[in-house]
């Protein structure tokens, strides 16, 4: 069954906008007002003084040689670090000490980034492909270079980043929430999911989250991000650019046969329910990689089904608590949400969406390191043999 | 002018080869047996024990999703993590404290692995594409996934790791190397390029070293390693797609006009002399790279010309003591050689050699990690922008 969501908005102090997904009404969370002065640095952001792309601030530029936008951030240098509990900015505003969320306690808080990568809109000229970007960059699935020149393009990092905070119990973790609250976050990224993907320019919505300091988080209250950006990201690409060509000579979908392989093989199976199965891939990257598939095929979160949205959270959590006892210490990790493109019709009926979970502990104290091989070839080396990895999740119940 | 190196081999106890590249003659370090008694476990590599693909120990996994090959070895998990300067691998052999390097001294030593994540032999019938890849990995230049189905594919891994000891001291690093040990090295690299590249079955030969434990290393003494695999890596492949698209619209070379425009630009270069540039790309993905770039385009280490290799040292040493003063401490960094694969004849013509230098930090106490984005979609966001990264790298001289 699905709760229902209320949701309401408001404007943090330097304009920004704040979203709260709440599991009972009449809250009045939104009427809170931000009684910070954030200054001057806190308006870049909003007014795209840090999208000129050829200013000295920010923006895309094309690398060529992999064909991929990379976006230039300088405003981020300073963002928070690892705050002392009490100057959490994630949790809700108290007396006298006031934070991103206005409000004095929250369900699930949504906002805009203060230290975004991508912020603005794009202008109806940019929405123009081709204008915007190297040819190449437009056809997604289609990786490559550019093919009118642009070895030095560049253009604004139009977009909108977004933090989502799951719960206002600065000690919890995504594993620690109920399977209700899992369900209202789950709404929020749908949510999301729709509203940004809507916005001009914008062609991917990428929810994710990650846990450990491990692995760079900067703020331990559990939160999660959104990106919303003005291109195709280069694994989406790829993955399309892999179902076409499956599907150029097969009957079958390509994400539908991968799932039925993974289900007939069997041996790498972690969990499941009617509506989910959780499964160690045939060949991870990461000692201990999880995807959660939903069982009927959808392009994005905002396309689930309410039965399938209900049922994610009693899986998830189950996986998540798995990853922590492997060891018996919170297992680091990163969690992103696969979705399709949020424009391009013909990509949206291929893609899966589907959740894919990375651990990067691969024993007791030691750590997965991306080192030269993968970073500077893609020659990926692993471990952890996905057999083995999924037998251990499994007995870890 | 093109020191010569008197090269020799022996076989360490387990049966590895062990390769001397000596800078005068008639050393004789050939001729140091090994007397370790290495055990069963260090067997496994050269046997092909480990290389059974559907075996519990290792082998090639291909993911369909991102059309990659993954190697798994197990053997590696256990392998010599940080050991006490005493107890060093990679030194010269000591009376009563024998290595990896049986001979009480060195100049450049290069040895099989003793955890490798590929080795054997490919079969002749490996060796026929098709049989032993599913179709789009045969096809460099054409990243994608399987035509013929492939989903849960497997083979073994076959193929050469090998380790480049730069110095038997121990306490050294790259960038405190003589120019003319640099021109060993050198040596060293194109000789295994062109040897490995020879062996059957080997499709790319990937040369590279990193520094610091920052980024992974498990062994401070000065040494690089070399993987020689049977596939083209992914960012290979990605690079020669690049090319083919800019050259289908254009009339000049890809490789070439890349070059030109950073030449031309001029804003990123960091240090040059007649026969090698090094500048910062204007798309970086890390907060200071650089890309050492031969005047004359070649395919691979074994082509550069005998003035190009010799003048190689002068600027890459220079490049590793502005990156060491950057911040007035050691730098990590990996260094990886993008070459062109080793048999694709028209690959070769279009690649060109270079080397791309990546370093973590971005600013004091600050590592740049590979987060969600980056790792979940391939989102890159970098905090320093290149212009700044190349004029401090400049000021740094």
């Amino acid at each position: 069954m699905q709760t229902r969501i209320w949701k309401s908005a408001a404007s943090l102090a330097d304009g920004r906008e704040i979203i709260y997904f709440d599991e009972a009404p009449g809250l009045g969370r939104d009427k809170f007002a931000d009684t910070r002065d954030l200054g001057r640095a806190a308006q870049h952001g909003r007014t795209g003084v840090l999208d000129t792309a050829q200013g000295t601030t920010g923006g895309l530029r094309w690398d060529p040689l992999l064909g991929e936008w990379i976006a230039f951030a300088t405003n981020r240098q300073d963002r928070t670090f690892l705050p002392a509990a009490d100057s959490c900015p994630l949790c809700p505003s108290r007396p006298g000490a006031p934070t991103e969320i206005p409000a004095p306690d929250y369900d699930v808080a949504v906002f805009e980034n203060r230290f975004p990568a991508f912020s603005g809109t794009a202008t109806p000229d940019e929405e123009l492909a081709g204008d915007i970007a190297p040819a190449g960059q437009t056809r997604p699935g289609q990786p490559g270079a550019s093919q009118t020149g642009g070895l030095l393009a560049s253009r604004r990092a139009t977009g909108r980043c977004e933090v989502v905070c799951f719960t206002p119990d600065h000690d919890a973790s995504f594993a620690t929430l109920t399977p209700e609250r899992v369900q209202t976050v789950v709404a929020a990224w749908a949510d999301r999911t729709a509203e940004l993907g809507a916005m001009p320019g914008i062609q991917h919505v990428f929810c994710f989250e990650n846990r450990g300091q491990e692995v760079g988080v900067t703020l331990q209250h559990p939160h999660g991000q959104i990106y919303a950006v003005p291109f195709v990201p280069p694994r989406t690409q790829q993955m399309l650019a892999s179902a076409r060509a499956y599907q150029a000579g097969h009957a079958g979908r390509f994400f539908d046969d991968y799932l039925a392989a993974q289900l007939a093989d069997g041996r790498r199976i972690v969990d499941r329910n009617d509506e989910w199965t959780a499964f160690v891939p045939a060949a991870p990257h990461w000692p201990f990689e999880i995807m959660l598939f939903p069982a009927r095929r959808v392009p994005d979160l905002a396309a689930l089904t309410e039965s399938a949205a209900a049922a994610f959270g009693e899986v998830y959590l189950r996986v998540l608590g798995r990853l922590d006892r492997l060891f018996g210490t919170p297992m680091p990790y990163l969690a992103a949400w696969q979705q399709a493109p949020a424009r391009d019709a013909p990509a949206r009926a291929d893609f899966a969406l589907h959740l894919q979970v990375m651990a990067m502990r691969r024993a007791p104290g030691k750590l997965k390191y991306m080192a030269t091989t993968e970073t500077g070839a893609g020659i990926w080396s692993n471990d952890v043999l996905p057999d083995t990895a999924a037998r251990m999740l499994r007995e870890a119940g």
